[in-house]
């Protein structure tokens, strides 16, 4: 197993670590946030675009992959590394996500899941085993479980499914066939403090090189975000990392990270780039606002990302307007730089002991998207 | 004056012609291809991008910019340069081609042309004055004159056209303020070769540093444009730069060159990468044919660009198939890629007195999509 994990600092004041992952494709200083690129790119952006921003994972997803082009055609190509020309350590999630997001075209029993594809609604079926296959195939340094993703609410409905999920992270340990993917068991449970704690001493017992946290950011509060990760956090072992799935914004990174997390991925900085929105350090601003139309600012006097050190506002405004492909490539730039550099910060003040006083700093400036607290 | 032409070589097999002409942003060696960054952007790339690639000359729309975001907003950031981040030369069309586009939307008379923004449906009016006060706040090196774009095949209309054309060049002349721009008189006269030889000499007569060639590429056939080029050629001052205005297509380099032309644009390389066609040395192929699926190969194998230096076919297909972003940008470096490592590599035959062979050669490989011959 060429996997590893180091935990480096642990903070004194939060429960904040930092670490560092080994990997076939090289190492991942932690707490790290990927990069989302679903069908084998990050949107707008070339590999060489993501080395020079620092990025040391990316996530690609085993649903769109297993579609299209077909995780056969990727095994051809000795994997999604080579197909995509990224040289860095690559995480595939189970598709488990996707596949319960596709509400009506799916269908669960114990055994997987059958559903349509969003595609051209061809019939398709997922079990443990099926999944397992296929991102061996896509070829990943991280692999995750499949699971069952209920609606986070309903107390009766995510007790079944987590005796589901754990059965199948069983299955998926029993299916793996290689040794050079790291596969990550997904704790469950809702928010539901004692199913949140069952499943984390259940999967804690299986020994998975990590773990991943599944169930949260789909509509729930932050507050029970919050409360879950708290309840996780002395059950998952101390020396295995910790991934917060599909979490978060720039302000996640700071609550996430103090309780617990080491990892992390969200299409959020890219998705809203492509939009016209960008983050700064006093919160999101959209770049087609009229009051940009002369400014000759970049978006951050202080950034130091090639958009920021290139363009104006009002250069940027213009081709959002004029909808030009090239805007959504510097606003992508921008965010991920953004998400990018804030954790390779948060990071560095864990390792220097600092951690709770920039956390503290930049949520004063930073005024969050206003959503359910 | 800070522009001026040197011509370098005549070849002594063809009229091609080998130069440099030396602009406020630098030199251009010629022939050249300039690539068309009509909003203010080469669409999907960055400027770094496309000094990377060589390109030492870019074309932006007048008609386009004073719509949006408007020529006293470029100025203020002190000129198109500075508010796209272009450091090298760029030629600004005087928008009369745009204009006279509009059919239905527009209105010409004697004195200038009221038309209908695409936009939003408001009225504006362009004269030689006005579109010279434009071009003049947009600051390029390299400015035309503006005239009226007929129907090629119409004889009468041609006439009336032409004397309003060669009007509004001396209009245009007693407009211009600035000294550190180089206006262009532009030949017109459709495909009747009186009409053309008698514009070549009235507009050499005025004495402009460079001569634009409109109206062809609109219509016409291929030996018709071919005709004209050498009805004008002796006409044309030699030591002036000639450029052939919205042309070409690979082939068509060659054959004008051979023609004496110095200067070319279009839009072809970036339109159709967009489609996903990639040019070759045997031609133009789509990408997105199933054939490519599972090609590890690159578009060309002794390509130099980033993207043959990188990527599959069956990588850029799945790019294509998936509708990313990323696939517009790959297909587009290699297009201009294409065009402009030809025309460097025409111009050092010019210089070695190899022009006919490569022409000869590259033609004879080269099967251009199917046209009026």
């Amino acid at each position: 197993m060429t996997f590893s994990f180091e935990l480096l600092t642990e903070d004194t004041h939060t429960a904040a670590r930092a670490g560092m992952i080994h990997t076939p494709h090289g190492d991942i200083p932690t707490p790290v946030f990927a990069p989302v690129g679903t069908q084998a790119t990050v949107k707008t952006l070339t590999p060489t675009d993501l080395q020079e921003l620092g990025a040391t994972l990316i996530l690609s997803n085993t649903y769109h992959l297993y579609l299209r082009p077909g995780a056969d055609l990727i095994a051809d190509f000795g994997g999604l590394h080579k197909f995509m020309q990224w040289p860095r350590p690559i995480l595939t999630d189970s598709g488990g996500f996707q596949v319960f997001s596709l509400e009506g075209l799916r269908k669960i029993d114990d055994d997987g899941v059958t559903f349509r594809s969003h595609i051209d609604g061809s019939y398709h079926r997922f079990t443990p085993e099926s999944v397992i296959a296929v991102e061996e195939k896509l070829g990943a340094d991280i692999i995750m479980a499949f699971d069952e993703c209920p609606p986070p609410q309903d107390y009766d409905y995510n007790i079944k499914a987590l005796a589901r999920t754990h059965r199948w992270a069983e299955r998926c340990q029993a299916a793996q066939t290689r040794s050079d993917q790291a596969l990550y068991g997904i704790v469950q449970g809702g928010i539901f403090a004692d199913l949140r704690a069952q499943s984390a001493e259940f999967l804690a017992a299986l020994d998975f090189p990590g773990y991943g946290i599944g169930g949260l950011s789909v509509g729930e509060t932050k507050a029970q975000m919050h409360e879950m990760l708290e309840v996780m956090h002395p059950l998952l072992p101390r020396h295995k990392p910790r991934y917060l799935m599909g979490v978060g914004s720039p302000e996640d990174l700071f609550e996430c990270v103090a309780r617990g997390v080491d990892q992390f991925d969200c299409v959020l900085p890219t998705r809203i780039a492509r939009n016209g929105a960008v983050f700064t350090q006093q919160g999101r601003v959209n770049l087609r606002n009229a009051r940009f139309a002369q400014d000759k600012n970049p978006i951050e006097a202080d950034c130091h990302c090639y958009t920021c050190r290139t363009f104006s506002l009002a250069y940027l405004r213009h081709l959002l307007i004029a909808q030009e492909i090239l805007a959504l490539r510097l606003t992508t730039l921008h965010n991920l730089h953004f998400m990018l550099d804030t954790m390779r910060r948060i990071r560095q003040s864990i390792l220097d002991g600092t951690f709770e006083e920039y956390k503290n700093r930049f949520l004063a400036s930073y005024q969050p998207v206003k959503s359910r607290q």
